[in-house]
């Protein structure tokens, strides 16, 4: 299998946006093929992902959409989706099309539009990425499958209320210092306790917003990437999966398809957990982040969330998590998350991340979730 | 690059099914194990299409949940969505996995359940694989969109009704030799010409119905495959895309995506169309399969219709076209209708097809054709 790096990333302003997630899509891949220094006619394949198009924009096949777009329609494209995992699953398709020099490059990206929606519309939506004939008659949305994890975690290990609203100050922080964020306001510890309760013991400042936003990444060959201004190598992209439904689970407290995903992440890459300098991972509720830091090696069970209440995974911490403000603060559309956050990665290993940025982050990894904890996609990057 | 082949089939029967389009997933790959000797343990990726199971099932992220369904919940999962090439696309990039060494024994195919919907409810879901900005406000749905299509062949080449009515004809003479085709009933010419005008020059017998199915096949490596009772080679996969909107494509007497795909999937087979002994291909319509005949080099431009007349596409033909029935009278489950038509074509090299065998078939042809002829694959299968 040949190299393979990413030599150009882009990502709309995350928020409202008065445009069709085709049009949103485009606009983040004209960016990252300027960064590529790349024509759209360089384009061999077109990756392209997203959720709830269909039922949010009456859109489906939007691959040839998205390439008709861009000026490039002859090129083969394909729609992945994999509930909020959609955009890093379809990267790690893209990896092995390159790996596997079918293609020499491939854009590969997603988008969402969700907030023209009411806001009940956006929800049921959403729930479809859980399990019609269990979860969703039971009216089980994903604010109440995390607060069951919470609930879970909190029995075995005492995380606590306060663990996970250190979360949020802390991504709020970070997202403060990212221009392209949807929040870009700091919050504190007592406004998270005492926002308003959306799944007990989950509160408002406790959960992601619904978010309009694109990305897009850039894949290419070893050859193309030294010609390259400052390529960031793939050193592994994992995927695993675990029961669609909570109720097939054995242990909430566990992250299983975390722990399957970057066990074989880090064993492609022949690094560990230790190795590791910048994460951005998928906290669509401060929970989950706790949740993944301890499946994904970085803290023992139970002690993610002693980390975020010290402080180890905050900017100038031991282990920066989610630079970016994560999906708590840089926003969360959903078809765009995984590439928005290797796009993240990229920037803070090539050093430009700004304010934000983790000092001489060599090796980055990016953990994105689907559904209940159903699906999880882990890569790796790192710099020569 | 490995050599690739597809060691198991299973299809369901096609027509009204009142089970979910995972549970009819489970029921064709739970056949394609079988057939393939393996267990479902044995499976090391899960590659699904389906196309408008948000909408029409309020499901989303189906793959964990077929995974679950097989038993098999930790298995890596991905879904595709191409419109109607869903499930051939999800196969091309199956055969991508394998091929690159990244798996062995990867499960693919697809699914869709429709037909315990309302028909407008149907149609407009279908209607999404259009242009949602330009074409659906216009009401352009498919039939409209092919009934444009044959309007410029007629005009140009001289394409007759009669000519789209023997594709009918032909196609529901095999369709009642195949014991899962959703209608097993022959049909005369005079019947296509009298049915109703759907979207003119378009009547009822020259659409494809609605369907409910599912559809797996089993990709394996050369080593398993030497192991087997009797693979069928992968000789070659590949995609194309067009513009997604008709009004800029330039033609619309010409398949460009299936000339390109076609073009591209001979050339990694080293092969011509001459050496194609059986073919399934996308007759969604009748005038599709007419067009689809030429842009696959079987026949000159403005011959496809002739073919047709001249019964040289028939069961004893020159080159027997959709032996199975094709999607007019076996049924189009989208979401399926790939990973099925790769089934026959398996079934066929196998010499396993029963009454409607192609005698002597050793290199077969699939194309399957997404959207307004956006997007195209094509795969060849040979014996060794």
């Amino acid at each position: 299998m040949r190299r393979v790096a990413v030599i150009g990333v882009g990502v709309t302003p995350f928020g409202k946006h008065d445009r069709s997630s085709g049009e949103l899509f485009a606009e983040a891949a004209a960016e990252a093929l300027a960064d590529a220094d790349l024509s759209p006619g360089a384009v061999q394949a077109l990756y392209y992902g997203n959720v709830v198009g269909g039922e949010a924009e009456r859109q489906l096949h939007m691959g040839p959409q998205a390439a008709s777009i861009l000026g490039i329609p002859w090129v083969p494209t394909t729609r992945f989706e994999t509930a909020c995992a959609t955009s890093h699953a379809a990267f790690r398709h893209a990896v092995m099309e390159v790996a596997s020099g079918v293609s020499d490059v491939v854009l590969v990206g997603g988008a969402e539009r969700v907030l023209n929606l009411p806001t009940d519309e956006a929800t049921e939506y959403f729930a479809y990425a859980s399990d019609a004939t269990f979860e969703q008659p039971a009216g089980l949305t994903f604010p109440g499958v995390f607060a069951l994890i919470a609930r879970a975690l909190m029995a075995k290990d005492g995380t606590t209320e306060e663990q996970m609203a250190h979360v949020a100050v802390k991504n709020h922080r970070h997202g403060a210092l990212n221009p392209k964020a949807q929040f870009r306001k700091e919050i504190t510890l007592e406004e998270v306790l005492a926002s308003p309760k959306i799944a007990d013991p989950l509160k408002l400042y406790d959960c992601c917003p619904f978010t309009d936003g694109g990305a897009a990444v850039v894949v290419v060959t070893e050859e193309l990437a030294r010609r390259s201004r400052r390529p960031v190598w793939v050193l592994a992209s994992a995927a695993a999966s675990d029961s669609m439904c909570l109720h097939d689970k054995k242990d909430l407290t566990r992250a299983l398809a975390t722990e399957r995903a970057a066990q074989s992440a880090y064993r492609q890459a022949g690094l560990a957990s230790e190795d590791v300098d910048v994460v951005e991972l998928h906290d669509c509720f401060t929970i989950a982040e706790i949740l993944a830091t301890e499946g994904l090696g970085f803290f023992e069970p139970g002690a993610g969330g002693i980390a975020a209440e010290k402080g180890w995974t905050t900017l100038g911490g031991k282990l920066p998590v989610n630079p970016s403000g994560g999906l708590k603060a840089k926003g969360h559309p959903i078809g765009a998350t995984g590439a928005a956050q290797i796009a993240e990665i990229v920037t803070q290993l090539r050093g430009e991340a700004g304010l934000r940025q983790v000092e001489g982050a060599r090796v980055g990894l990016v953990h994105t979730l689907g559904g209940n904890t159903a699906t999880v996609l882990v890569s790796l990057f790192g710099l020569e």
